[in-house]
């Protein structure tokens, strides 16, 4: 069985990469902490004598040898960026999660079936470079690399470049392998297993999301001299934007609405706003819905401006599909939770992973364990030493059970 | 009298320390572009035989002696600082003009009564660090060097920092000495004298305005795993005071209200924010007004708020009262304006200009010319070069006819 300790300190020592005073993270996508953490992550993997690759879009895969190797690996995957205040877990647990499940395999001189690999997938969180799941999503063939190798940040440099940069510009072809399976472990994100007291949520699925864009244009002007009737106000107009959004979440739920981002331009005391630029995520389990709330938010859009004399932009950049996860897998995660007696339960995930990519080319499912208050995308973010140990437990049953399938 | 193409021709020369793509300027008070335009000015007054002094707080004072030296000066002054998108006249016709004045009268020999001094006043606009008119409120007593001393921007460097750096803190204390009068040459920045074809504003006075900062606190969430009814959604409780703040701008007509600067946080697309700063500027030309408008504004913020479960802080950082000028001045203006039989108008300045703290301790007035579309605080704001010569050539009548007084 694995080792809490050893696990929990691999956290603590990761967390130092990018780690803010607050105790969360900010390690961006491909930012130098990124590479710190990354080189970090190889030399570990290669100290149990795994073979570390990277592919193009800079996901690496640390694999260890199984008994019959024609089998494609299983895998165990997710992320080691944050968002610019980010926790200590999201994405890393998963991780650092199947580290040490490798490392218990090495200890231990457990001879699997099939090869096992760990996947650090690049820029999932989607912060510095939208979409999220980028590089998932590449791998599984949602959109070719070409594509998000222009993605810029909001300074406008590219992802190939920084990329490049970091040294993580890999000599394979995303995707030009695959997995017999993939298991990725997080925490939830949410309050519900902290709520019913579960340590383990069984994920049977992945909710939909769309995220769009918006430029709102009126004309910058001096906010003394220019008479209320004359403005063309673009903050105004983006301000009553934003309360829609808000209402169709509100409207719509479980479907969920959010204006992330806003830039105000020239954003000075005495200048009435010319431009704001913001992003919309929209999330439901069903796509029906989802087209509602698309519907519901274009016409707020239209509706709400003729009187302020704006324009605006719209588009939608980004839609990711609900998703299920394989049965089989499902079968095994529930499997190894009762072997250690916790506490579980069936849940759809709110957040997007890069299981919902892969689960369009391999068997994938998902490990859930609690977070305090349902608190995620927040330095505050907290799982326990326990928690996370149980995850990593059920990660090597469920993992060590498909292998005996 | 003055030379048009002369004063045009150093209108486009200086808006090349930080000239924009779009046509306009952007120079940061205290940026290594304003110290490029000081710099110039120095020279160019230095070329006139002109003595060149700067004060603590780097208001510059470019005199030429007259007969009478014992008479404390005639100043002609504005600034040469911009907005972050600013324009190539607010605030520089009126120093530059004061330029064109002073070189007219270098040219024809002639000799005045009281010295004469050119005035760049430091920071003006305020959008860097505010307040605005701040380097003349030291000069005329508002507040202490200190206090501005320590004043940030958005970066958390301080105006004194900054003063040092560009070699722009001077020996000469803020205010050892007085003027006989001030006369400030300034663009309308409204639409009245276009409106009413009109070429000279005869400005009677400004409108009182204050500023506020407000902060909004909610709690970073994950956009979608975080429920609707669970969410402190900073940006929505901003949105809604965005509006009510404009509300009360069109409530209280001739007053204006507006939200120009935000700053969201974290500011990711897939984080429910959980903090927005932002700053309000509230004008009127009758202070009563303007506190039937704050007790409006502090009503809104009680209000938008419980049931978002949001706190929040609100502060009003600056407050500069209604300021009528002196009629002797004004007088002046008018009789120079018939001289040259430009059509006129009295009017009150909806922008703040450095005249409204120097009222305080000198006789003092403005000048204003149209610009187009009463555009300004934008870098397509437009004033021609008969425009320009226009408000010169008032500006050195109205002196001359004051120093003959
Ligand atoms: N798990 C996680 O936080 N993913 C980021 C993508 C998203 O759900 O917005
Ligand atoms: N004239 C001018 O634009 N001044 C800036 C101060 C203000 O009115 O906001």
């Amino acid at each position: 069985s694995i080792n809490s300790r050893r696990l929990w300190d691999s956290l603590m020592e990761t967390a130092k990469f990018g780690g803010t005073e607050r105790g969360g993270i900010r390690r961006l996508a491909l930012s130098d902490e990124d590479q710190k953490v990354r080189d970090w992550f190889k030399a570990q993997c290669e100290a149990l004598g795994c073979t570390v690759r990277v592919d193009e879009v800079g996901n690496m895969f640390a694999m260890r040898p199984g008994r019959n190797n024609d089998l494609p690996p299983i895998a165990m995957g997710s992320h080691l960026d944050t968002q610019p205040t980010g926790g200590k877990f999201d994405g890393i647990l998963g991780v650092l999660g199947g580290l040490e499940v490798m490392r218990t395999l090495h200890e231990q001189d457990y001879e699997t079936n099939a090869p096992i690999e760990i996947v650090n997938w690049t820029n999932e969180e989607g912060s510095r470079f939208p979409p999220a799941m980028m590089a998932s999503g590449v791998f599984a063939g949602a959109f070719p690399a070409e594509y998000i190798y222009q993605q810029t940040d909001r300074d406008g440099v590219t992802f190939l470049e920084e990329l490049e940069r970091i040294g993580y510009r890999g000599p394979m072809k995303a995707g030009d392998h695959t997995f017999s399976a993939m298991f990725e472990l997080h925490i939830e994100q949410g309050p519900i297993l902290e709520n019913e007291q579960k340590m383990i949520g069984v994920v049977t699925g992945v909710q939909g999301m769309r995220w769009y864009e918006v430029t709102v244009k009126g004309v910058d002007a001096h906010t003394g001299a220019t008479p209320m009737y004359l403005r063309k106000n673009a903050l105004v107009g983006a301000a009553r934007m934003i309360e829609a959004v808000d209402a169709i979440g509100q409207k719509h739920q479980p479907g969920v609405a959010t204006v992330g981002l806003i830039e105000n331009k020239p954003n000075s005391r005495n200048v009435v706003p010319g431009e704001v630029f913001f992003t919309i995520d929209m999330r439901h389990p069903d796509e029906g819905a989802l087209d509602v709330m698309e519907a519901e938010l274009r016409a707020a859009l239209e509706a709400g401006l003729p009187p302020l004399q704006l324009s605006y932009e719209e588009k939608r950049i980004w839609s990711s599909p609900a998703v299920k996860f394989a049965p089989e897998l499902i079968d095994c995660v529930r499997h190894a939770a009762s072997k250690s007696r916790f506490a579980m339960r069936d849940m759809v995930s709110g957040a997007g992973h890069d299981a919902a990519y892969i689960a369009r080319v391999a068997p994938t499912t998902m490990i859930f364990v609690p977070c305090e208050g349902g608190l995620s995308h927040n330095e505050a973010e907290s799982t326990s030493m326990d928690e996370c140990a149980a995850g990593a437990q059920v990660l090597l049953d469920a993992v060590l059970a498909y292998d005996e399938i």
